[in-house]
């Protein structure tokens, strides 16, 4: 070991910790299945954008880049060095890759209308509010120990990132903007549907992560089967509202089951499960088709990844599932209230930031700012 | 808990069996594993049509979504609450994702030529007689318990699947539909080069899924081997068939080493193993390139994927490998022809029940059915 | 069991060995990640190459297929019996998955100017030395054992496969070949990207493989964080330097933290790790934007996926930070050294064998030796 410490806090993490060889091997394995997800994952599910890709994919890297290192070093001013020493091991490396989902949630609805650049300073000032979100909750400061029930992030991952986007997309869309049609291609949609199974197929290590050795089959099997709940019925509405079916809807909605079981991932039967995911489902249907137009009205922006349909929505909603199941619902709800109270609050204000840090000139185009093939 | 019980038999699935952590571990490590061969193996490599790639991702999705809750119903029918509780653990997901792994298969044979919704339709006839032959194989009621050895399924999943979907076929292609040449292009094959490799890498997840944990090294190796035998052997008898090689030879015929061993994948020391590769890429190129356009004449129907050379033989060709290890050869056949047989005359009802319910309009096309970009 | 050992030495590798479950386990998971960065990884990051798509990964496939095998019969002859019984378990796996990942780098350089046959040639030859170095550097004849630290292979796998290539390339690149410009397109480059992000990922495995089971978490947080460094790094240096972002530097120059991190993976504090990726990143994107035309002048001949830039320096510059870290750098700088000095003298007679053997009639283009769609 190197005995000087570069950067104190992040030397803290590698430290073997209390917990048991088999929790680390379980929790070292779902750590690389949430890389997929973040950088295959969102990654390309992104790429939908036609003219769009390579930025797509460079703003992933950057996103999970920086924002990995810098919740570590948020995360000890936090909790505490005890609660650091305690979770001295590979449980940081989830939480902080938690964070960079949540942020890479929060882009997703101003993708193709900032500089790649601005993408990290909305990760800069991103991560702070949502490690001290978490922290609120979780930490037993404001909310009881455990009165709060969110086990893979409904409210404070998903809803989060969707409702802090949803408030910033108002700041960063000109009119021209949200008059431009945002193109795709059968490539670019190929490539979406790509990154959509890659999170499709690890969403149960992400449900799972967090979750006790004991307690892992169950989970497990509830948010594959929430995802099948979810993927049926965005086929059925996707067809029923649209007459044909938006491939956009199957990339998108059938990952809303897995939104919305994560609350209450370990303590529903799997029966549940497929319901709550056929209920995720209908409702990020509905919202592509039907709620979206009039939402980018009411905030007047363009919520490029329709974010608030798949991770808002349905996040709302799994977390008020949990209402049923929790000692408290009061505490629940307060939960709830909190981070969307804080979401909003904080997309408005970093939206105002990056807004007046110029804009990008070729909305939803790689050219601007990379070199291309001719 | 939630204690009302939504759907029974789902409910149960979740609870602790009588398994240890490690074994826990390593089923919930290829439960996901096998999902990636699902949905982004068996999906992108469908891919390879041109014009049809959104239809063959959704299918892929419905196929996934409806066959693991529908089996999860069923089997507890057929093998008793007993058996249930025993298996009330992760493995009752792997023995799911063995269904719809075999059904994705049934459908590779008429891809293409029904409407998506009857891709739903022929797995909900499918799922329960996929279901029986595994019963009648595994549970001790018809062949005595252990006497039929197909630990990973070349018979039970992937011969089974392909010999209904070879059935199927000649009910589900019309005169007009084989004249039809299935395009395809540099992207749809790239694509399908993706879904041969994630099959490839996760190969050895699905043949040791149900292996007891001290012979999981043995079947991984085993598993490796066979895929570099069949590889290699795809690639010189491409060529030497061809003159130059087929990409959808390298796509296909390499992954026939990963069927063909399924049966005694625990049984056979590693030099064996990257023989039976060797053989099971030759008869799979063959297959492709000699037997298949024979067989399409014979049946008077297209196997869009291949799946009788990729599935069909070499899963036959493992499971009667499987006749030189087993103590009553006997049996060990007679399960091989139960397979056959069930899985033959399921395909010609299936196939004729779903060709009475209409047929798609512009086949090997995603036009009828989803939204285009222009 | 078969009792006839067909091929004695693969024979030996599927026994149990002194390990414990966890170990196996842990091993096992991580023999499936090398899979898929050698197949996904390392095959779709060469599909830049826009016409030479078909090729890149049927040359992956090919080479993982041949190395595996060869060095699982090659390495026994090495290190002994007694050797082979205490890994006579997956590491075996991890050690071939090794070579064949040395070999993909090794054919890097001279990518798409030989025939695809040529390439296993290049595999029989290299994989023999390839073991010959891991064995002067590992086995205790020659370097003390232990005192050569390069957990995770910066010197013996990345350096190595690098340098062996950087000298085949002077002897493979002809006049006409050399004025050729490398066509890429957004959907190669996508590709390109694709496979990258599946390394990075993965690279956490990669570099944890073989070390012990409590030094994991350091291990894999360490590698994240010198990936998240070169990530950063990359991104920067590739805007100042050249204006725009190359988005083959993103998909290259990124991971230059996980190839420089290998050395001294378990042997740093996770704020080290940071600033080593950031140093290997900066390295790297130097190195693709500046040192390589000068190299290619050099050595007379096109590094095709500049192996130089993202595994040579990277690896030689974590081989010299564990100078360091060691209890004796002159060892360690003996065993970068005899590295070196092994993969340049046998790269160069490698690609003079190779050389004589005819050329690809049309370079970068998959025309000669595929089938391809109208």
């Amino acid at each position: 070991m190197v005995g000087v410490a570069l950067v104190p806090q992040l030397n803290e993490f590698g430290k073997a910790g209390a917990i048991t060889t088999a929790e680390n091997e379980f929790m070292y394995e779902k750590s690389i299945h949430i890389l997929v997800m973040l950088l295959i994952g969102f990654g390309f599910l992104m790429v939908f954008v036609r003219k769009y890709g390579y930025s797509s994919i460079t703003a992933t890297y950057l996103i999970v880049a920086l924002s990995i290192p810098l919740y570590m070093l948020i995360r000890p001013y936090l909790w505490g060095s005890a609660s650091n020493l305690t979770i001295a091991n590979i449980s940081m490396l989830l939480f902080a890759e938690f964070a960079a989902a949540s942020l890479l949630i929060a882009i997703g609805g101003i993708l193709g209308r900032v500089n790649t650049s601005q993408y990290l300073l909305v990760g800069m000032l991103f991560t702070p509010v949502y490690a001290l979100n978490e922290w609120l909750l979780f930490s037993g400061t404001l909310i009881p120990s455990g009165a709060f029930l969110d086990t893979a992030g409904s409210i404070s991952i998903h809803a989060f990132g969707a409702y802090f986007s949803v408030d910033m997309i108002s700041m960063l869309t000109t009119k021209k903007e949200s008059e431009i049609t945002i193109e795709t291609s059968k490539r670019s949609n190929e490539f979406a549907l790509l990154g959509s199974a890659a999170l499709w197929v690890f969403w149960p290590s992400f449900c799972s992560a967090l979750v006790s050795v004991d307690k892992i089959p169950l989970a497990a099997i509830n948010t594959v089967l929430a995802l099948c709940g979810a993927t049926l019925a965005t086929y059925v509405f996707s067809i029923l509202i649209r007459g044909k079916v938006d491939v956009a809807d199957i990339a998108n909605a059938s990952l809303a089951g897995g939104v919305a079981i994560g609350a209450v991932v370990a303590n529903v039967e799997p029966g549940w499960s497929l319901l709550i995911g056929l209920v995720a489902g209908t409702i990020s249907v509905v919202g592509y088709s039907k709620i979206q137009p009039r939402l980018q009205r009411l905030v007047g922006g363009i919520d490029t990844c329709g974010v608030h349909n798949l991770h808002g929505m349905p996040g709302v909603f799994g977390g008020l599932v949990a209402l049923l199941l929790v000692a408290s619902p009061m505490w629940q709800f307060a939960g709830v209230v909190v981070s969307v109270i804080l979401s909003v609050l904080m997309g408005v204000i970093v939206g105002f930031i990056v807004s007046k840090l110029g804009r990008k000139e070729t909305p939803y185009d790689d050219k601007d700012e990379f070199i291309l093939p001719d």
